[in-house]
């Protein structure tokens, strides 16, 4: 098992990541008491181990289950989990675990941020867009009718547990979607794990034990890294955004859920890498080994057509975009990443 | 005007006390828009001074009105602020500022802490109440069906401006309610202002000007202190609930609204001046002073006429009521306070 440490100051807390370590959950659990969240998806995987794992360690129980998608990260799912809390009769002491993927985790982090003003919140992430990217941050949210994630709270787990023996049984889809963000941690700060995942494209897809491993310890140091130096997005953690401006608004105009956040950012990041090299940010031969890649784990590269318009209306509602700029994250070489602020009709006269 | 930084390192925010400064308000917003949130019975008071402040300074404003009243701390007005902010097109820099007492402080502070995982937050606090308590802290909240405040954030604004000329209008049952955590104040952290209202009870009453200076700023100072010290009430914090496990027991068995914030905490107060006493914290002569002055200012200061069993279960129904123990907190003569674990029982058998 590996352990990483989010350095937040007071608010630091340790990432564990292991392969089939989720049987253990119940042993670090301090408290008599803990409520979990899950979605009836992971529940009928996953929730009779957790369960057996608390009871071992007698901690009683109470698992709040919400239907499995994102339609779950509305308003009226946030309230009834707080209908539940109150009838558990949770107090400031008792623990929510998050168990699940990117929307039990958002749906639960925001819960336990607000219930009584924050109650101790532990993240069980088991997909692996959960695990390398959301499982690090404090970010959470809900849903509102005019989009997504526009109601939220930072607020930081008391600790964060990685099966990645739970990602074996991840739909395909939904673990390339995960390894999108992999490859960004890579092209943004790695050079080292971008020529791992060069190599070992079969151990990857084929999600070998210690390919695993490899890939959620290195983004977890990676996003750690970063958000231990900006927690609340003011300047650093841009970064993180690379391919996601695109990336974005092309799951707007595709409708959202129709592409995965993954492969949306994953042409995102293509895009950005051409941007990239026609404004001298990066050369050829590098522009080339990302497309590359990207490829080779079969994301598309080409933007889907949409006319200038559609990508600029699309761009400008994002909620990054703040007042005319943009800060648009380019690539300035494998590893390596600069910030620029940007009009939004200079990128799509770019890009598109 | 008077200046007292509330300390809390890089969330540290200055509170302005002064008579008359509202008219201020434009020239201290560095942004070009902002967001006003008040209610109906606030606006007509003093929309149009804040507005004539506001476009004088060249600021854009947008002003949401909700009903005035503990109401409009529902969830559906919280999505109703929501609406608005996304229809002014608010993005993470553009403040929201609070205008009115603590229920437009506690909506708005929450909104502004959840929009776009928090945006910048002004507070103007009009009633005494909000000007001497809710004004520091960053406690914000809305109600839950099952009990008030259960849902929350700690959210510290970027600046607070209290003007106590503001206070002139308030009715007398309102402008009681919040003398009552002055009291408070005084009893837990400051003979000196003990003492001020022993001799000053025309002033007081008659609302003098220097009157209101010197209670709303020794306020702020003194719960600024307590604050900086501890943000997040994990234990010195809870001194400020002297007065309140009884006082919201009273609330709750009053049927809420029935007696107001301010008259069920001074009758709290004085039975925890009964209880340290028999407990020996205090003496007979300082149980006396303090029980005289809520006198002097018309509180009640017997309990109402409820069994054992109703004060049982309404002081267990508190949320600050952790586990089988209560952090009851006692007066160990003016000035001094001191936090005893007694279960509820104990309290009770004491007080009633």
């Amino acid at each position: 098992m590996e352990q990483i440490t989010v350095d937040l100051g007071d608010r630091s807390y340790p990432v564990y990541v292991g392969y089939g370590i989720l049987d253990d959950i119940g042993s670090m659990i301090d408290d008599r008491r803990a409520s979990i969240l899950t979605d009836d998806h992971v529940s009928t995987l996953l929730g009779d181990r957790v369960q057996r794992s608390m009871t071992a360690s007698g901690v009683e129980t109470q698992t709040i289950v919400v239907a499995a998608g994102e339609q779950s990260k509305q308003f009226s799912s946030l309230i009834g989990v707080y209908d539940e809390l109150l009838s558990f009769r949770v107090d400031r002491e008792t623990p929510l675990m998050a168990l699940g993927g990117g929307v039990i985790g958002d749906l639960g982090g925001f819960a336990a941020g607000t219930f009584l003003r924050g109650i101790p919140y532990i993240q069980v992430p088991t997909t692996l867009l959960a695990q390398v990217d959301s499982s690090v941050g404090g970010k959470t949210a809900v849903n509102h009718p005019l989009g997504k994630n526009l109601i939220g709270v930072f607020y930081q787990p008391r600790f964060v547990l990685a099966d990645v023996e739970t990602l074996l049984t991840l739909p395909d889809e939904e673990y390339l979607s995960g390894l999108a963000e992999v490859i960004k941690h890579a092209v943004i700060a790695d050079e080292k794990l971008f020529s791992y995942l060069e190599t070992n494209r079969d151990r990857v897809m084929s999600r070998d034990r210690d390919a695993l491993m490899n890939m959620v310890t290195t983004s977890v140091r990676i996003k750690s890294d970063v958000v231990s130096r900006d927690e609340r997005e003011s300047g650093l953690r841009r970064i993180l955004n690379f391919g996601h401006t695109v990336g974005h608004a092309i799951e707007r105009l595709s409708g959202f859920g129709t592409i995965s956040h993954g492969r949306a950012v994953a042409t995102g990041m293509a895009a950005a890498v051409r941007a990239s090299e026609r404004l001298g940010e990066i050369g050829r031969d590098d522009a080339d080994r990302i497309t590359t890649l990207l490829e080779t784990y079969q994301y598309q590269t080409a933007l889907p057509e949409h006319s200038v318009d559609e990508y600029l209306d699309a761009i400008h509602y994002d909620k990054k975009a703040q007042g005319s700029h943009i800060n648009f994250v380019l690539t300035a070489g494998i590893g390596y990443v600069t910030v620029k602020k940007m009009r939004a009709t200079d990128i799509v006269d770019i890009i598109v």
